[in-house]
């Protein structure tokens, strides 16, 4: 299972991020798993960056700081974005090495359906993969606070173990999503596809003190793509999901559409 | 031209967005241009999210005022991201409203190739796209802070009335750009794909007055990816780009190579 007994020259590079924050549990769990397979180097935001999808910061200064530094584990963080935590691993705390695998997570909560897209968790795995670095998303649908992330042990030791064996292509990255059960339950792993649900805002109107308005944003996932292959059956299901993300967002088909509309300029 | 001539019973409803801010120069002439097809509500950022991707806001509270209110225009700003407008205009200033077109921007700088993940103004048109609205983001390749937009006029025109005309299938929007010369210059629409370069990040080290060190994130595309049928190359050759984006990520023949892969749990 350890890469150390194939290649004892040189341990693979693991750099571990997330989105909950240095803080979390989930990314010390992730950088506990990844200690096995290789050298490990995490940084994450100083707190919980939830949310922020594909964000950057270049209009603010970042902080970056390490805050520990043992044999195999050299820890971050910074006050900037999860993908700005990527680019700065990147771009200079590794930027003469080899990174030869990049793991997110473990994320709090689901981030199969359409939640993809507003993920940080993704989003930094998207980001590893955009600089040519194999690169895993992981969450855990799971939204209670004493959750230890020790059923997602497994799924995540098997899919690294998986990842670093086989290599994965050019500009596609992964999406791993794990149900929140006990390990013995989970009744195995599935190729997903997306599920193409829409998040439905509630908006809360409220007043400040001094009277003007503000409001918070709430909501909920409007299941109405629930087939076989998607993630979100599959983690409903009691599956482990692995979804594949292209980086490449063009729709072909549409392409030849879009011919058929002769805009003249 | 004119919607209103093919049904005077009810004019198209067109939310504009941007990522730049209210006070950008780009929604203005947006907001200009699609009054010419029906009526028009205006919302965007307080002041300049770019980079913010999809970037949402649930953890702190959001405002919004309603800063104008003419005759077939109204607009709003928020302190929330792109994504928030979109989602606060949707979800509680139109709630009981059919929005027929979302258009974003026109952002101030390419969002061409890469760009599209990082872009806020492309955020919004998938926001859009994800309730079910024919969403359009429009970008000029233009750097210059004097640059007045005009150029940019004819192929906003063009491409709004031919997405009313023919509509947007579901799960996909439009991402235009358009290159920075004269009107006359404009060699025609080119349909693409997405270029798969690379954002290259330049981290400067800087020291605050305290001696604590600070990092400022720069960087340029490296163009690896210049074929002819990518926005990259259209815009770089005089052509408007139109570019179909597909909100679903998945990559179909990954899906049939993780298979055998063979994870067991």
């Amino acid at each position: 299972m350890n890469k150390k007994e194939k290649s004892p020259e040189r341990k693979p590079l693991i750099l571990v991020v997330n989105d909950d924050g240095i803080n979390a549990r989930g990314i010390r769990m992730l950088g506990n798993i990844a200690q096995e397979f290789g050298r490990v180097v995490m940084i994450a935001p100083n707190n919980g960056r939830s949310g922020m999808s594909h964000a950057i910061t270049f209009a603010l200064p970042l902080r970056l700081r390490k805050i520990s530094h043992c044999e195999g584990l050299e820890i971050y963080k910074t006050s900037g974005t999860p993908v700005d935590a990527v680019k700065l691993a990147l771009s200079h705390i590794l930027k003469d090495e080899k990174v030869d695998l990049l793991v997110s997570g473990i994320n709090h909560g689901s981030n199969a359906s359409i939640s993809v897209i507003y993920s940080a968790t993704v989003a930094a795995a998207i980001e590893g993969c955009l600089h040519g670095i194999p690169s895993v998303a992981f969450s855990v649908a799971d939204y209670n606070n004493n959750y230890d992330f020790e059923s997602a042990r497994t799924p995540v030791q098997k899919v690294i173990q998986a990842a670093l064996e086989n290599g994965i292509p050019p500009h596609i990255c992964l999406n791993v999503n794990i149900p929140n059960i006990p390990a013995k339950e989970v009744k195995g792993i599935k190729i997903t596809r997306q599920a193409l649900n829409c998040w439905q805002e509630e908006i809360e109107a409220r007043q400040y003190p001094a009277d003007t308005p503000y409001f918070w944003m709430g909501g909920s996932l409007q299941g109405i793509d629930n087939e076989k292959d998607t993630d979100y059956w599959a983690i409903k299901h009691n599956y482990v999901s692995l979804h594949p993300i292209n980086v490449d967002w063009t729709d072909q088909a549409m392409m030849q559409e879009l011919k058929k509309w002769k805009i003249k300029l």
